[in-house]
């Protein structure tokens, strides 16, 4: 379909409408194999190269359409300037949506839990890279808020490396309320904060615990913090105490995975 | 000197030379403000936005040159398209170069201290975010490996938010004989691998401890990892067990802050 050289293509072609542009969902080798590979995801197309191809398990046992296999130019020019997508990418429906009600009775069962609370946490990178800790730290879920949070997929689902398809996210109105369910179904909100106590994430052995991260400069927000059960700081000495959130958020995790 | 109405600009200005790039070293806020205030730190000019200007601590007591106010566009010229530099840039010296034995000169005093080793971690993201949470959590150097090191300036200055001035790095050419080198001077060499030991982190009460940190995927190389005199492994146990280098390192470095 396309002139390997432009320069003899026909005059009036120029002006012909261009190839039509892929609707892309998500991409990168991970965030793409583990859409793939869940069955709760209904999928419409997959775009690979040939060579991203060699290592894609189709999970032949899945219902699934057959690949598409494209150039990688056709998906440079499907997203973002300087987007790694790795030869993959996915056309897709967003995965059932949650609330913290769903969340609540999921933990019901079990006596020990983590959630995770972001209090506009927006760069979708930050929040691909705790949704991949939360995963691998066995976390139950990460709550947002509606209004300022980026969408499961893209970058976010990029950066976390196919941990949307594991971790149920569940976006809010009011976090001030999320919480106060949470905390009457014996959660317990542990909120990071500079002003915290530097022991309660070595030595909190809590039941359920809802983990609260804010945004880094501002922090949480005062109404958020003044819902918070507890607020806890990082043992930070060093001569800039200030950590990316998602680290943050890293650190947190480990600490209470240890005790769930 | 520029044309606003570049149809209008006369043709024999076409191929005229455009206006000179400025040369750039450092830039972002923190990075900026941090090596300005760093008396160690040589500096050619500062360019920076009247807007940026504001919030910026030009340090008065210090020698340092006028700043140049600049557009916020000529900075986005000298850069990569797409860099965040938040009107703020800096043409400056590198610091005065350090090397393992002057990280184990500076350590002799202290009967504890966390060094870290990088080993094939050359995205200077992920560099610049363990340098910060090194600077956070008080180590007191980074050792990485000549040859596939990205520099300590640009993306890696401005993800370490100003820890490029506080935290010594080091370049070695063999880890091995870097990681013996330490062990010599009394360190204990842990490294982080998915087939360590739980409880290595929690428990490790070490004087002196070099952290050694591979690269995501292929992690630490074999001979590197020989060399280690311990093998730790971060607690996780949910579906997908694999986090961001940066956010492994955040979490080895807090679990060791514990305990110096």
């Amino acid at each position: 379909m396309r002139h390997k050289n432009r320069k003899n293509r026909p005059k009036s072609e120029a002006n012909a409408p261009k190839a039509k542009k892929l609707k892309i969902d998500l991409f990168g080798a991970h965030a793409v194999q583990e859409a793939w590979r869940n069955p709760q995801r209904f999928i419409h197309a997959l775009y690979i190269t040939e060579n991203a191809l060699k290592d894609f398990d189709l999970a032949p046992d899945l219902k699934r359409p057959d690949p598409t296999i494209v150039q990688k130019e056709e998906l440079d020019r499907a997203l973002a300037p300087g987007t790694v997508h790795q030869g993959l990418a996915l056309s897709c429906q967003p995965l059932e949506e949650t609330g913290v009600e769903d969340l609540i009775i999921r933990s019901s069962a079990h006596p020990k839990s983590v959630l995770l609370i972001l209090d506009q946490v927006t760069d979708p990178h930050n929040v691909g890279a705790i949704l991949r800790s939360a995963c691998a730290f066995g976390a139950s879920g990460l709550i947002m808020q509606r209004k300022h949070a980026p969408e499961p997929k893209g970058i976010l689902a990029k950066t976390a490396c196919g941990a949307v398809e594991h971790v149920p996210i569940a976006y809010e109105t009011n976090l001030t309320r999320t919480l106060e369910k949470l905390q009457e179904a014996g959660f317990t909100a542990i909120g990071l904060d500079e002003r915290g106590d530097e022991q309660v994430l070595a030595k909190s052995d809590h039941g359920k615990i809802v983990l609260v991260l804010g945004a880094e400069g501002p922090g949480l927000r005062r109404l958020v913090k003044e819902q918070c059960d507890i607020l806890a700081r990082l043992p930070m000495h060093g001569p800039m105490p200030s950590i990316n959130v998602s680290n943050a958020g890293a650190i947190a995790l480990y600490a209470l995975a240890a005790k769930v």
